[in-house]
């Protein structure tokens, strides 16, 4: 038998159909849990445990995904997900990725397929722009963009880059030595930072946690000076700190400015961490936080979160991209081309620890110019709307309380009262299926996390959640 | 203003006019080169510098697709792609993948989508036990199985699980201590390898270039022995050893089971890096390349290279999960949750590098039943009969000669004569644009690469990617 390939036209029938199954099941969502309401195995044991023998049609798959696996999802295109933070994946974001599937490249060279490359150089650098972050970032200086699949490991990478450049390539050819060298966050810093510390060989004993002011949970930079002091009278050498850009946990941001003049006495390389607020600078009036990213060394901020473009798409910038390179670069017999080795090009290969790379830079690309930046700016500035919105409804009612102030789409809150009662109120919530939203702790206290910015919520999904929480307050 | 999201109306009949895009692009790239035809910075120069402030319709994102990418891409999904391996995006895998962005779920925990995960263990069991791997990788017991990205991703987490198993848990603490370990592969072990060392604090000197056998170019067993012994005398530790089940450059295949054998000697970690050649074990008669894999500690092979299944999708399964996690686990308060502190569920964000991750079972799915074993199967058949055809042509031509042995669907050969023929024959032929094949060096001399697989190939594209090759000799 030959292989039972879809022929063109019923690839067109066919995903035309699958076309619609999405559009009905955003559809659906309104009326959906937004947590899925199933118990641990339940999905497992409605599926097979063998596959097929013969071919089965679409219809089958598609009809086992609204039996078995819609139920066991949690919607995070819901309009009422509030939970962690966005990862929209909007019509136009969908419709890019779409594209990058169907064309099937694989950039990993300049020559593997040049507009995979290029594209991606283009669309970063208009995207640089839009954000306002500083020219030494262009490509046509010493820095460059490219595209992570996440911020975790565009810090992995920043920490490859910083001991690369710390030990004048040492690093890469003699490994880590064992407590030589620290890295710098702040307690609230996201826990990839560790990882990159697990992964690159520090170890987590490497990674020093900066106390944070408890009122806006910002980084202590005084405490980030007493701290590598410290680490330089005893002999180890700072490598890396991270400016939070937009915390995890409450959306705190460090003061960028200050961590950079404390890096720059001791040569440290400067990461900022804007994963999910950064996208916001594409508005002027929330541009503020990237106050002092004119010093960073590199700096990650992520489409995938808030601005609507579908998983994965990381995007990430370095100053000087040599040291990247120097880090990452490997050049076996069978990757040559005299693209490559003209220097006329860029190799993203080199760039990030994978070798094979998608075309992700046509979704991008397809978000920005169907949106525009008139239009990226109205949907950062509705769910900021939004966060306000809930906000002032939680400081209108003397049963609850703000815990930090609000920054851009987070709102961060508590019952009035112990814990279990911030802990059981989620639960009820989420349990409901009305509205997911996340926890976090605070100075060591519960609290809640309701960050905005799907592309799907509206007030009034605000309002109804907002119900929904008073309507499930457990009694006192 | 509001965002200009897409109606549901809107997108299902843009998506209806992206789907026919790519039915049309598949259509028409018989009649494109395969090579992309453009200098470094063309398309760049094509493509302006700012984003609009308004937003743009698909249709032009459509048009300059058409006019300025198109001509700047190298077609992996072209019939006539025989460089590298294939990176098959089947239109099965398009749709799947499709679901998969529309859905937009992130599966980093269980309790964030148990569909995500519990597909994803379902479906790697599936696979498992379709390509005949061992029980001791099964979700039941003490393994398991993932998607990665990449098998880069997947050989990096086996050595950082190795690195953990061999030091108790200190290197995830205290980092690596420099020249305490040494990881081992082939001369013909894929760069990945390498990369690994770099990123994981190792540093490219921990890593051993075993030799190889002059005519297979397989692991030379005797001399792994050798160097284990040498570092072992030398206080230097064996770490991972790394079998490879279908090199890059000549497909060839490590003796798994004699090196797992040696490497039980010394306690060392068995990665079997079958990135390209595993998935052929869907046929009972190449399920030969699999002997020995029962002794594996990990395997990883890429369905999104011959199985059809669009990038990126890597499977990657281990023996005993507990040393991926114990290397790779991190629980931040905001994560936590009561599915995963009960312990009976997966929690995937501790099986790789990343936090965010895709739903990116849901193509493999889609594909592997809508293939059905029989068609899987007659995709493979299809690949290696191709490869057949092609070195007969090559045996049956005196100018020409097999370098190695074919592999599956790779054929390795040359123009007979010195290295500037053979060279000057690839550079003439992908230049031409009516095929794409890349090179290699096998014992110091240039060698071109044929690989077959791609699910657009057919016979007549064999033979007319031959004629051309006859049609572009360089005179002697």
């Amino acid at each position: 038998m030959s292989a039972p390939h879809l022929t063109p036209d019923e690839f067109r029938e066919q995903g035309h159909r699958v076309v619609d199954w999405i559009a009905d099941y955003w559809e659906s969502l309104d009326g959906l849990p937004v947590l899925a309401q199933v118990q641990p195995g339940d999905v497992t044991a409605s599926l097979p445990t063998a596959l097929p023998e013969r071919p089965e049609p679409l219809e089958a798959v598609l009809a086992d995904l609204d039996e078995h696996l819609v139920p066991g999802l949690t919607h995070w295109q819901h309009p009422r997900f509030f939970a962690y933070f966005p990862a929209n994946s909007s019509p136009a974001g969908v419709l890019g990725d779409l594209l990058s599937s169907g064309i099937g490249a694989q950039g990993m060279l300049w020559a593997t397929s040049p507009a995979a490359t290029e594209l991606e150089q283009v669309v970063l650098d208009q995207l640089r722009q839009a954000l306002g972050l500083p020219d030494s970032f262009a490509r046509d200086g010493l820095g460059g963009g490219v595209i992570q699949d996440t911020a975790s490991t565009a810090t992995f990478t920043a920490v490859l880059a910083a001991l690369h450049r710390a030990t004048g390539g040492a690093a890469r050819r003699d490994g880590v030595p064992g407590g030589a060298f620290a890295i710098y966050g702040s307690t609230q810093a996201h826990s990839s930072l560790l990882k990159a510390a697990m992964m690159s060989g520090l170890g987590e004993g490497a990674v020093r946690s900066i106390a944070v002011d408890p009122e806006t949970q910002a980084m202590d930079v005084t405490a980030l000076r007493e701290a590598m002091a410290a680490d330089v009278a005893a002999g180890v050498r700072p490598v890396l700190v991270q400016s939070a850009v937009g915390t995890t946990s409450t959306g705190a941001v460090d003061p960028t400015a200050a961590i950079a003049a404390v890096a720059r006495e001791h040569g440290a390389w400067l990461h900022v961490d804007a994963a999910w607020a950064g996208v916001a600078a594409v508005c002027p009036e929330h541009r503020w936080i990237h106050d002092g990213v004119e010093h960073a060394d590199s700096y990650v901020t992520n489409p995938h979160k808030w601005l609507l473009t579908t998983f994965d798409c990381s995007a990430f910038w370095v100053r000087d991209r040599a040291a990247l390179l120097g880090a990452l670069s490997i050049l076996p017999e069978y990757l040559r081309n005299p693209a490559s080795e003209s220097g006329a090009v860029v190799d993203y290969r080199d760039w990030h620890p994978q070798l094979g790379r998608r075309f992700r830079a046509l979704k991008l690309w397809t978000v920005l110019r169907t949106y525009g930046l008139s239009g990226l700016r109205a949907h950062i500035r509705t769910g900021v709307g939004q966060a306000e919105r809930f906000a002032a409804l939680v400081r209108a009612d003397e049963r609850f309380e703000i815990v930090t102030e609000p920054v851009l789409g987070l709102v961060v809150f508590r019952v009035v009262g112990d814990d279990d009662r911030t802990m059981a109120l989620m639960e009820a919530l989420n349990a409901s299926g009305t509205a997911y939203l996340s926890h976090t702790k605070v100075e060591g206290r519960a609290a809640l996390r309701l960050a905005t910015g799907s592309w799907r919520t509206t007030d009034a999904d605000i309002d109804r959640t907002w119900e929904a929480l008073v309507g499930n307050l457990p009694a006192t």
